[in-house]
């Protein structure tokens, strides 16, 4: 229970900066480095590295590093605590 | 746009607190009082209020006061955007 709370403090963190949710977005569309992920933002390199680090501590990125490139796929299933919560709202919209 | 990206933060802000989830999941069974929600949480009227306010910043959550109540109920409409952005990415799943 403590385990599934911390799990979904840790994914609506995650989701709660238009960045990281805009690398979802493009890991959505299949796995990418990090510099492919820095790409389209205006942030340094370093910074989104700190963002992947927060989408892997909640499961929803993983990564691997070979060489110099670390390339980044996403794990749709770490949504799914989040998307039960909320959907357990939503049966009981008036 | 730009208005749903803040939407966005301020609802998966809301809901990265334990204490602010329990308040909802209260309030999915019906309004209460501030009073009423501060009962099982381990902590100060103030700090209950606060979360009624970040609850309040994403709509999800609205409070009328009179006299001394102050009495909320939940808008579960205001987590579509939350559930919309999830749900776009659980289609994805490998």
């Amino acid at each position: 229970m403590l385990h599934q709370t911390d799990a979904l403090d840790r994914v609506f963190h995650a989701l709660a900066d238009q960045s990281r949710r805009s690398m979802v977005e493009r890991l959505s569309s299949g796995p990418a480095s990090v510099s492919e992920l820095a790409e389209p933002l205006d942030m340094s390199l370093a910074a989104v590295v700190q963002h992947v680090q927060v989408l892997e501590a909640c499961g929803l990125v993983r990564s691997v590093k070979r060489g110099r490139i670390r390339t980044c796929r996403i794990d749709p299933s770490a949504l799914q605590p989040a998307e039960h919560w909320i959907s357990e709202r939503q049966i009981l919209r008036p």
